[in-house]
């Protein structure tokens, strides 16, 4: 082929989760926004807190050569301190600047992360039902993506499954708590069970297991704990972004920590900045670098997710529909009403009801509404799930 | 190893142009600015214009989760559409917003471009001396980089060098006018006999060879025509940023164009998109692909680098240094007084002038000096390129 055939392919196909909501779009164009019932995106409804805009205002007045100059392509200096700083006073920890490589979000600090640590023929664990794209940057980074189902109940990390999975190839395994697509908050239990795993495992095949931790939810809980993964497990990498926490998905700012309490810290920091260098990547946005050292510790208003939580868990279950109580993140893992989580998604569209079929997650039999959107379209969509509720009666 | 050796060596190694600039950054903090004449770095000293300031104060009133949200992974038809629109005003085309995908600036546009036709085995072909970071971009994407070496005399491409360079795995060259490092801007008549050497070879081969052409200097010319490549070879694939023609390099704001007029263009478009997909790129910069709206005509100010571009030749032709007199960019390939590019460096150094030796752009004998600093700078530096000339006496 005279162009790159997987590359072809990732464009054409496109994210099924990206697919549904381009259809939204579409539709809302067509038949007016009020009428459609889109779930797919989780682009938050939650605006960015005005300190943001206060941040950027601010700083448009600084002298242009500085604002918008390079910065180095860890960060500026005083955006990671800033973090770490936060993450200190919050976690008890003692990281630094030098920890801390800042990114254009997480999907960068993902792929980065992958590629500082993966060779051709490793593999990597996630589990399942996870973030679509999770195995597009593990398979571009030359490994193969291994999916372990969650525990069919809880949807926590089935840790002897995980146990088993683990082979001298596994370099890694991916989780996100709390957790997209079901909402699942991993437990300390659960993460210590797992770190004891990864240790016993890595210990047995004489090699390190890195534990990826994916957490551009953990300001996003209904009260669950989320325990610091790198206290827990020291070959922790934790990759983290603003796009939900501060409602910046567009802008692109997140970062890679390698915590100083990594046997590998050295190694890992060097590999991560030659990741993101050979990947392209040259510094996040210099102007939202700036936003973070105002704005790093903003709380996130949790209460208007709570508040859409509870109209949709309350409506959903008044119709006789079964989910997963999410503990975090904004998405309701909601029970198809057919072993076919396609056709039950075709059945609902044509209602003008759109969530994401499960199969996209790795899974059947489900569907993911993401609940980061108007509280209007939350009531108003209860009619459609009654009628569709009722087609199967 | 347990991470991958590449990233470890991209890490540990870094651009010997940043190791240049952090030497040089230490330096100032120790002996005051002042005293150091730094010449590494790419980074404009002209600032952004007023209107990119007016942009963002206008844009940070929109509601916040309009303003932050993702846009499509292309970019905002909004912003595709200003930015094909001006590119049908300047050069006669009839672009559309499909053609074009917008990028976390041009490293990424180029690093996005070679994965999406690169495949392992293929080899692309770059005109030494060119910038360092092109070879990294390259075997990322699996290929190998084959230096052609520029007319020894001009600069310009050597074009039939580059005829006997191509063989069977030749899947594109890459060229950059106005050029990083010497400030040629290749000619028409080199354009046409490049295009000429590829649609032959092309033909021959039985396959396209595409021609990458990395602008983002296109804006910064002291009287030469910079033709439209696209118009002249139509497998060429345009990259470009706003880094140094609006003065916004850590805004990492750019894209590529698939032009409408490349017989491959569909399946380009998608290669484009899932090869910035497969990389971890979600979408450019939401903020800055609004500003493009509003300032994607804004003229460069050439004529400071104009300022700067006088009075360093002027002095120093006055101290007997020979160099290639630029037409583009802001650089100065001057002559090393000894054949070793590193050894005459390291005197420069010494005596507090820091320009890039040519050993990092694939040659030997010359050095890079940036002008895009203050005019100061290059006034103060003279006493010291004296003293540097003495000491080859």
């Amino acid at each position: 082929m005279d162009i790159n055939e997987k590359s072809y392919a990732y464009g054409a196909a496109k994210s099924s989760i990206r697919e549904i909501a381009a259809y939204g779009a579409a539709r809302k164009a067509q038949i007016g926004a009020e009428n459609v019932f889109d779930f797919s995106l989780g682009n938050p409804s939650v605006p960015a807190p005005d300190a943001v805009r206060k941040s950027i205002l601010k700083n448009a007045e600084l002298p242009p050569a500085q604002l918008h100059g390079y910065t180095p392509a860890s960060g500026m200096p005083a955006a990671r301190e800033a973090v770490a700083n936060s993450l200190n006073r919050r976690f008890g920890t003692s990281y630094d600047p030098g920890d801390l490589y800042l990114t254009c979000g997480a999907a960068a600090a993902i792929s980065i992360t992958l590629n500082a640590i993966v060779n051709p023929g490793d593999e990597v664990i996630v589990i399942a039902p996870y973030f679509p794209e999770y195995r597009v940057w593990i398979e571009t980074a030359g490994a193969t993506c291994v999916e372990v189902m969650a525990d069919a109940t809880t949807f926590q990390a089935d840790t002897e499954a995980v146990a088993k999975a683990i082979t001298p190839k596994t370099k890694a395994v991916m989780i996100d708590s709390p957790n997209n697509p079901v909402g699942a908050v991993y437990t300390r239990q659960t993460l210590e069970a797992l770190a004891q795993v990864l240790t016993t495992r890595g210990e047995e095949l004489g090699h390190d297991i890195y534990l990826i931790s994916d957490e551009p939810y953990r300001e996003i809980t209904y009260g669950a704990e989320v325990p610091w993964v790198p206290s827990l497990y020291d070959r922790t990498i934790v990759c983290y972004s603003y796009s939900k926490s501060l409602s910046l998905p567009g802008e692109r700012i997140g970062w890679v920590l390698v915590p100083n309490t990594n046997p590998r810290h050295d190694e890992l920091v060097y590999a991560v900045a030659g990741a993101g260098r050979k990947l392209g990547f040259v510094c996040a946005p210099a102007l939202f670098q700036r936003v973070l050292i105002d704005c790093v510790d903003e709380p996130t208003n949790v209460e208007a997710y709570a508040t859409n939580r509870k109209a949709l868990t309350d409506g959903l279950s008044k119709l006789g529909y079964e989910y997963i109580e999410p503990d975090g993140a904004f998405y309701l893992w909601v029970k198809s009403l057919e072993p076919d989580a396609e056709a039950f998604f075709n059945k609902a569209k044509a209602l003008e009801i759109l969530p994401v079929p499960s199969n996209s997650f790795g899974c059947t039999g489900w569907v993911r509404l993401g609940y980061c959107v108007s509280l209007d379209t939350i009531q108003n969509s209860m009619p459609a799930w009654e009628k569709l509720r009722n087609q199967y009666k």
